[in-house]
């Protein structure tokens, strides 16, 4: 991950071919494409301070990692020192850098991450648990005022599928484990956990629990709250153990405390999930809407309607604009249908393109299943004025949906 | 409900219309029906303590109440020492009563209810919420040393559904209400809430959730956790309020440590539940499993199938015997069908009668929905070799789901 932005080196959006964004963002927020976006400040010229770390500590960290290196190198410090919200990013693109932790860990095993903290407690040092790095809460950052060692514990070690027990249909998996190994690690077996945040690609398990994700499929599969059944808890007082049942009916929740807990209570190291098997068909249709009420009244009704569907999203005619304005220069093809379908709209069903918006509804399962599910969906969609637009838009929505962080290093 | 037992005065369990049971106690549990069941001891013989409850307090809790009583009756304190597990009915019905409350407080507001915990830490006494009494866990009763003044707080006077948002399918209901009233005012609304737990008849929201309750139908509708999106809890710090959303993807879940915290953290007074829709039809069919294994894998089946199911259940083999056992005289026709039934099940399906497991799977919804699942349903039973027997004997469970605990005072 960049330390200034999102994502891989080399993957960027960018204006360039998409002939209708310029003047779309023109229009809309006065932002001239063909002006230059900030550069951040090179990293060679960033004020990166020298670690508070005693060698007491180093020593005790290292022993802790079973002889590995406790990292002082000042990239490995950026890289940990803030998550990817907006105020992050303008503060470390403009070089103000705040309180970086003076040394980062990456432990093997539950083991090394309790003795970690044991040596972080004896020396009196903070301890941050950092997994992808794409916290947007600031739970990743010291305080400016720290004057205490500050580490950061790196999970990303600690990322296997353990085991799936078919018969409840859970599996244990460590929590540094990132979205896309995870969902292949399961998927190789037959399974997938369907747990799909917008920071899926660069964020980790351990990260979903400790910030109550929810994720594009949830309307299938749940939120992590509903998916996690147990967590394994590295704290202060010793190891935190739920039961890792499929499901209880007694006392206050622990798991539900942890939930959320953005690592104060300490560091999460497993947990254990309710997995599915990989759906026979997986398929995002695009519908339109004539107005945002109409989208909104039909999405409530699926909700409370008797289909089953995996996504259930509607953007409101400011986003189904930039949506169509990012479209790639077009084929001659794609124009004609294009301007049929717009003229389709305006004719047959009275749409005033300025105000439509688009919509993306998911279906997963047999054939059969999604095919039902489609007839019902389409019913209540028609009873809204909606129109379904077919699997292209969804297609591609499907390919770019977790590039959207992208965007906003391109406009900053 | 009974001071010594279970529900309604009038209503029991006799094996006397039950021509099988007889013979079927006697050899699965040596027992003799014929014999006398055991008499609790007469109300009239029963040492019930004089309470303790200074005129200070006395005159504070009335206040409290807008002048209303702070009830010392002897049958009132009884009948709010405990609740309804089987160590408590034994007890009871021997005459040893523990410690008694010293006095039952019915507040018919949130605003009394904070009222009578203030006096109740003012005195330093101890407060003990009070719903149905159904309590299994002992949390009803007070220490047998307690020496400080016991309030018994009774919330059936909370009972109302205040309000239903139809947009976001939440209702806002006051703790106190029984399982048959909250049903009642929500059906009149078109509404339910689907939590039907074995003590419906007798329990009320707030026990519900005190307790983390689950429900025969929870299958569908989810447990009381999942059902409770929000609560109001008057506690000794002040009024708890969790916002009243349908979801929420921040934080620890304050909420879930209400959930099954037994009325310890406070007393609550009102939730928001996620409602659905009445549903337009409701079944439960009865099917047959050759054996336990067979049945319990059918039930993973279609618990991990795409059929939406309200009620999943099966019995042992046991179980299933008993349930046999306890149907009254039969018609002859009754008889002749019984019969043909097991030749059938016997010569067709090579069944062996004493092996064989009785499930029960319920469905709710649209006809064409309830239709699609009975199908769905129909080809895994049949894959484990399972036969439905059709409607009438989910409907004779569906009548007497909640008499079951009637059948212990019967065996006590």
């Amino acid at each position: 991950m960049r330390w200034w932005g999102w994502g891989h080196d080399g993957v960027s959006f960018t204006h360039e071919d998409k002939p209708a964004l310029g003047g779309f963002l023109r229009q809309r927020i006065d932002l001239d494409v063909s002006g230059v976006t900030s550069v951040p400040v090179a990293f060679e010229d960033l004020r990166i301070t020298e670690p508070s770390l005693s060698p007491g500590l180093q020593a005790a960290l290292e022993q802790a990692l079973g002889g590995g290196p406790a990292s002082t190198d000042p990239l490995d410090r950026l890289e940990h020192a803030r998550g990817k919200s907006l105020r992050d990013l303008v503060r470390h693109r403009r070089g103000e850098l705040g309180r970086l932790p003076d040394v980062v860990v990456r432990p093997g095993d539950e083991d090394q991450v309790a003795a970690v903290l044991r040596a972080a407690l004896d020396a009196d040092a903070v301890l941050i648990p950092f997994g992808g790095g794409t916290s947007i809460s600031g739970s990743l950052e010291a305080s400016e005022e720290e004057e205490r060692t500050v580490i950061s514990l790196d999970l990303s070690r600690l990322s296997g599928v353990l085991a799936v027990d078919a018969a409840s249909r859970l599996a244990r998996i460590q929590a540094g484990a990132f979205g896309p190994d995870l969902e292949r690690q399961l998927n190789a077996r037959g399974w997938t956990l369907g747990h799909f945040p917008d920071s899926f690609t660069h964020s980790t398990l351990g990260g979903w629990i400790a910030t109550r994700s929810s994720g594009m499929q949830s309307d299938r599969y749940g939120d992590i709250g509903d998916l996690t059944r147990a967590v394994r808890v590295v704290t202060p007082a010793g190891l935190l153990v739920t039961r890792p049942v499929p499901s209880t009916s007694t006392g206050p929740s622990v798991r539900e405390m942890v939930l959320g807990s953005e690592g104060r209570l300490g560091v999460i190291t497993e947990a254990t999930l309710h997995v599915r098997r990989v759906p026979e068909q997986r398929i995002i249709l695009g519908y339109l809407f004539p107005t945002w009420a109409d989208g909104l009244a039909a999405m409530q009704d699926i909700a409370a309607s008797e289909a089953a569907v995996s996504v259930t999203r509607v953007s409101d005619a400011s986003e189904t604009a930039f949506s169509f304005a990012t479209r790639k220069r077009p084929s001659i093809l794609d124009r004609l249908k294009s301007k049929a379908l717009t003229t389709y709209l305006r004719r047959r069903h009275g749409f005033d393109v300025e105000a439509m918006c688009l919509s993306f509804i998911g279906y997963e399962g047999s054939r059969r299943h999604v095919e039902a599910q489609r007839k019902l969906v389409g019913r209540i969609v028609g009873r809204h004025g909606g129109v379904c637009i077919g699997s292209s838009p969804g297609e591609l929505y499907d390919q770019k949906k977790f590039d959207t962080p992208y965007i906003r290093d391109f406009l900053l």
